[in-house]
């Protein structure tokens, strides 16, 4: 029988910033977590919307029309097609939900990006 | 332009218990928060998968099969179809994601149902 899981913890045990591990799946979405530090890159997703839940640490979210800035704990939706570059001053742990068909880096490829296999800790 | 929200807080807020609170929206999804106590009720949704992720105390989920401990900052997805049975010994908060057609007690209607436009406050 499936155990529930600690999100913070499998965050904080990922080896690389930016590269973000499926942790499990609702529907034709994906729930994820990723450890940042630095500066990502600008990207968007054209037609999904990425939910952002700072599970530990701050994480700003620089868009074109301003910035939000994630305190612990909160959470923060960026609409599908908002041109989005996520930002950690210093190291954060952060919880995703989006759909399956989300792309990393959306439509561009970077060497930020992951594969879905990659995510899922297949390859 | 829309700021992050705690979902913590908000969930602290609520006034009743069991009366989840629509927070936020990605794609054909609904995130809610809920304060919950005491014994839900059996129930299944039979064509949505349904996350719980607790903010804060713990939460025992009964399914037929056996049940699971939800401690702080844990997550679980009940299946599609599973039924379940959440039960709370003491206050907890929780963090819901779900597609937006899930029907808050399943197919059956009770004392404890709450419809979608109770759930985001709109009446």
């Amino acid at each position: 029988m499936p155990q529930p899981t600690s999100p913070a913890k499998i965050a904080a045990s990922l080896p690389d910033h930016w590269s973000p591990r499926v942790i499990g799946e609702v529907d034709d979405s994906y729930v994820k977590v990723a450890k940042m530090l630095g500066t990502f890159g600008w990207h968007s997703h054209e037609d999904e919307d990425e939910l952002f839940l700072v599970l530990k640490g701050r994480l700003r979210i620089d868009m074109e029309d301003g910035a939000v800035e994630l305190d612990e704990g909160e959470l923060f939706v960026v609409p599908k097609g908002v041109r989005h570059n996520p930002v950690a001053a210093d190291e954060c742990l952060v919880m995703l939900f989006e759909r399956k068909s989300t792309l990393h880096t959306g439509h561009a490829v970077t060497e930020r990006t992951r594969s879905i296999a990659e995510q899922l800790g297949a390859v």
